[in-house]
């Protein structure tokens, strides 16, 4: 478990390494909303995604104990490996990248681009991660996942200390919900303070169906959002406080991220991963409704997308 | 000529009808400066640019002296026609857009999603500006010029007032120019308070041939900024702005201006036109060269473009 002292140990950590990213009033007729609501362009920030929040947390906190003797590893083509990547260069610590031997071109460039050795093995995640598990032990590199470590999550968390401070009278914040290092993070930073909301695809629902098995299981994985959302299972941590502070779990359709993504293209020149648009599509379809006069606040959680599809 | 008493007037008079648009902060290293730096992210606002701002002021300006009975007209297929069209459809004014005959599908049907009769006259923009302006002249319509009419200049300033709002110390606004009308806006807005940058393609030299022949004249107009950036002579108030209050101005290569979009996705997720990524080469190439400590404001002033050639 992580709570609201871990978060406030984070944002002193990773201060000056991270951007304090900006939040956009919008108003609510836009996205179908009764009252107010505010867009945290959390997006826009280092590597295109929250993740660099909890990696520089992790890496730092390692930092203080002098455990960083033999770089960092993870395993992941996606938002975290690219965080974890940008948070090693960044600190002068070696970081190798564990990815399958399918991860696409450009990630690994991308990756490489960071400063990264990436290590291509196995056909899938589970090899590759297993692969870096090994490494790890082997050499005695801080191994980094993707969600489920307190300092991960706590680290995630201080996005949400962000838009208290920057959103008078705070009541929700709607967010999309992968393995669950956001919520996690969010949730025990705001916990009695305002709502958490998280969106799930309906193609996969880890914390939905976590919540109703009383705890996580595995869950099939497809979908538009499944490059960044693809966790099998929520982690533990999130699971704990989800349940601890009583988030909301609701579910959109694959079709109304999609629209979500395009409307915020054309009311609002955001590009935004289908991760985020989810999150929108929560306010936009009404899965998450909120009551006259709330104050939402939307967390726009990455942009590693493609931005092909929203030509005119 | 306007002043800060015009702007003012403007932000009460658009008050509700824009958005606030919200500023980054960046490391300046992120774009090669020494110091702080603000990315002011205009091209969030309504429409896609700044241009909603000067469109509102001159429609609302005109409805307080009763001046709307015949309705609305402008000649652009670009952000001043899209800003009039949608100021005018929220307002309930019926709006009449000239565009030429080779105007491309996808803009006249934006124009037309807004509510906008759209009037294809012509095979350039001067024909169906001519027919705009005759137009005006037989209903009473009001007509709306892209840049060069005072309502129009001192709602676009708008913007500045904002910025010196939300950046503690504003020193230096850095900005795109086409016929100047932001240009003149802001620098009405911030004379004696913060200097201007005026930034142009060297292939759209308006104001940089203006000042050197001591009169607006008219200029070859090409590259890659010509959609937006595309006016073949500076208007007469923003020249006499500019001079009053010693604008200072700049060119900038269109690869220059490639390079500085490309950078603006790849470090920040944001998606902007090659006008506003002219704004921000100015500052990555040292083509304005902020001195020790200036806080610098860079106006990212529209995202009217196509984000395909962002991909990967």
């Amino acid at each position: 478990m992580i709570g609201l002292a871990d978060v406030e140990a984070a944002t002193r950590r990773i201060d000056g390494r991270v951007r304090r990213t900006p939040v956009a009033p919008v108003g609510g007729a836009d996205l179908g909303l009764a009252g107010p609501a505010w867009l945290k362009l959390e997006h826009l920030q280092h590597t295109g995604s929250f993740k660099a929040r909890g990696a520089f947390n992790r890496v730092l906190a390692a930092a203080e104990t002098g455990g960083l003797g033999a770089g960092v590893v993870t395993a992941s083509g996606g938002n975290a490996g690219l965080a974890v990547a940008y948070a090693a260069g960044t600190l002068g610590v070696p970081a190798e990248v564990y990815v399958p031997l399918t991860a696409p071109a450009h990630k690994v460039t991308k990756l490489k681009a960071l400063g990264a050795e990436v290590r291509q093995v196995g056909d899938e995640y589970a090899e590759a991660n297993e692969a870096a598990l090994a490494r790890a032990a082997q050499t005695g590199a801080l191994f980094c996942h993707a969600y489920d470590q307190p300092e991960i999550c706590a680290g995630q968390g201080t996005v949400a200390l962000e838009m208290l401070d920057q959103i008078d009278g705070l009541d929700t914040v709607i967010l999309a919900v992968g393995g669950g290092g956001l919520l996690a993070g969010v949730a025990a930073a705001l916990a009695g303070r305002a709502r958490v909301v998280g969106v799930e695809p309906e193609t996969i629902p880890t914390l939905h169906a976590a919540l109703r098995a009383g705890h996580p299981v595995d869950v099939d994985v497809s979908g538009v959002a499944a490059d960044s959302l693809g966790a099998r299972r929520v982690g533990e941590i999130a699971y704990r406080v989800a349940v601890d502070t009583e988030v909301r779990s609701v579910l959109v359709a694959d079709g109304d991220i999609v629209e979500a993504r395009r409307l915020m293209w054309e009311r609002f020149r955001l590009v935004v991963e289908h991760a985020a648009a989810a999150a929108v599509a929560a306010a936009v379809t009404g899965a998450y409704r909120p009551e006259p006069g709330e104050r939402v606040g939307i967390l726009l959680c990455g942009a590693n997308t493609d931005p092909t599809d929203l030509a005119h």
